[in-house]
């Protein structure tokens, strides 16, 4: 099948870029070095072609249908919940599977009840700066605690960097991630365990003390990750078919928008010509320099501003090569 | 069941809220003069129930799954598309099923090549001042007469104010829609055929020329539209479950973020808190001016900002009165 045969829009994955992308990520963090985070892309086959080529077992997920549907697909050695939970009876459902490991992210006592009660291990989530989930590092001793005497592995802390890992200088990100580490340092000392955690895509080799690194963007990127100068390729784009040109008027349409981008990064961006705004299932956009604009029919690749919640919005992703049609892969993982 | 049994985050619609929006518009606009929108809540079950309490008939559609879907749910009695399409196959193919009536917009010798080949009828879409499909005025009679010379019903005339539909100021929006229909007259003097279409839930009661208004939000509502002052209640919220909170700190995170909302008009709101920020899974509140927090563990309903976007990041829509959970309504028209 070719590309040009699909409906539009349609999630397209550059095959190459997609590879390039596994293969830079692994050799710099080999391994349980990197924990891949599924939210990125919410697909039980692109974690397998991870997996298979990038030499990464454990996985990172946001929801617990993200773990589910990774046991679902035997890919449970170590699954990281990074994140926190209150749904103790789904939870206790995974783990009584007993067809992986499952970690879970607590703060709380009451994350630490739920997680205790279900059976799974924990890791303790720690606040290093990012205005979200996350103990005080001086409290996080006393999570662990809580744990352990709820008869609990605790395997360790996590700390996410987020409020640095978009910031377009390199320096200010390595300052940033250093103090966000320190701050790491000082909860694992009172915690223990053999496991630290933080991370993204941004920040993937700025990272020189915790044994892994929690990325996913970087598999199929973003424009707005792509202003960070990373070594990953833009390996996602939006197939989309002009519906409506307008020459006098300067701008045409294509048939892709709100329901077809993630939109709080801004736009999705177009080769030579400037987005004038999304609706529903519309992008309007302008001219290019030289007054052209694309005939009724043509088929656009348009880039995502933010790759997860883009994602999130389709049935399947397409891999491609050039203009054939290599695979669909499911996204399976989305909802929660 | 109940709504505190349900996992989290969850697409919860007030059946009160949702009848008293049927039943205000159709007082307004009984029937035909009325075309309800699906891509606002794309839900056949929802279309259903306004069709059976509303006495609308007709449906407006922005995708060709929603004409698919309508047709599978037994309510293709009058389906417009309201929108361009250059995928011929899937619409000859919908036409070919013979179990509705199909009227497809076009605004080039390209769409009505489309439309004429598939055998649907066609409605000629003008542009009346927003920058986005639709033909000029002085183009609608030609695009006509290509649609007649092809063998095809012309219907007559859409053009859609989406330009005006938001605006706060009623007198405004009221002389802004006079401005765009006299467009539209100009357009249908040239087109002629039986039906004129237009509007939103913003501009309903403001048109008194046109046979019929496409709206869609008044339906479930949003913040930004509940900003005009409309006699319709908000419908539509998104439940959630506070997951961290840090009264240290002064926030508090709920587990629903940017994959539960649609974020083009800006983030969901929350009852007596502001909304710090939106992450994929998470939503950052600050505490209320009395300075408390909900503790981990609470429901919460927020309220989205844009309607359309967020129900299409949802698998099923959950009826609710008060506490109680009526029916659950799968969300089957997104995608494409």
């Amino acid at each position: 099948m070719s590309v040009t045969d699909l409906p539009t829009p349609a999630l397209l994955v550059d095959a190459d870029a997609l590879d390039h992308n596994i293969d830079v990520m692994a050799a710099a963090r080999p391994g349980a070095a990197l924990r891949p985070h599924v939210k990125a892309f919410k697909s039980s086959a692109l974690a397998r072609h991870v997996a298979a080529r990038g030499g990464h077992r454990s996985f990172c997920c946001a929801t617990l249908r993200e773990v589910e549907g990774l046991l679902d697909a035997d890919l449970g050695d170590d699954l990281l919940l990074a994140n926190e939970t209150l749904d103790g009876d789904r939870l206790a459902g995974l783990v009584a599977r007993d067809d992986g490991r499952i970690t879970v992210a607590v703060d709380s006592p009451e994350t630490v009840a739920v997680a205790a009660a279900a059976g799974a291990e924990v890791l303790v989530d720690v606040d290093v700066g990012l205005p979200r989930c996350g103990c005080l590092p001086s409290e996080a001793g006393e999570i662990a605690d809580r744990a352990r005497a709820a008869g609990r592995r605790v395997r360790g802390v996590m700390g996410y960097e987020g409020h640095v890992v978009g910031n377009p200088d390199r320096a200010a990100r390595t300052a940033e991630v250093a103090r966000s580490m320190a701050l790491l340092r000082e909860a694992h000392d009172a915690v223990g365990g053999g496991l630290t955690s933080a991370g993204a895509t941004g920040t993937y080799d700025l990272h020189d003390w915790v044994d892994e690194v929690q990325a996913g963007s970087y598999l199929l990127m973003d424009s707005h990750y792509d202003q960070l100068g990373l070594p990953f390729r833009q390996a996602l784009t939006v197939l989309t078919t002009v519906v409506s040109t307008s020459p006098s008027k300067g701008w045409a349409v294509a048939d892709a928008g709100l329901k077809a981008f993630g939109m709080d990064h801004g736009n999705p961006s177009i080769d030579d010509h400037e987005v004038f705004f999304c609706s529903d299932e519309h992008t309007t956009f302008l001219a290019a320099d030289d007054g052209s604009l694309p005939a009724v029919g043509t088929r656009l690749r348009m880039v995502p501003a933010h790759v997860d919640p883009t994602v999130a919005y389709h049935e399947v992703l397409h891999v491609v090569r050039g203009g054939e049609l290599l695979d669909t892969w499911p996204v399976d993982l989305r909802g929660w």
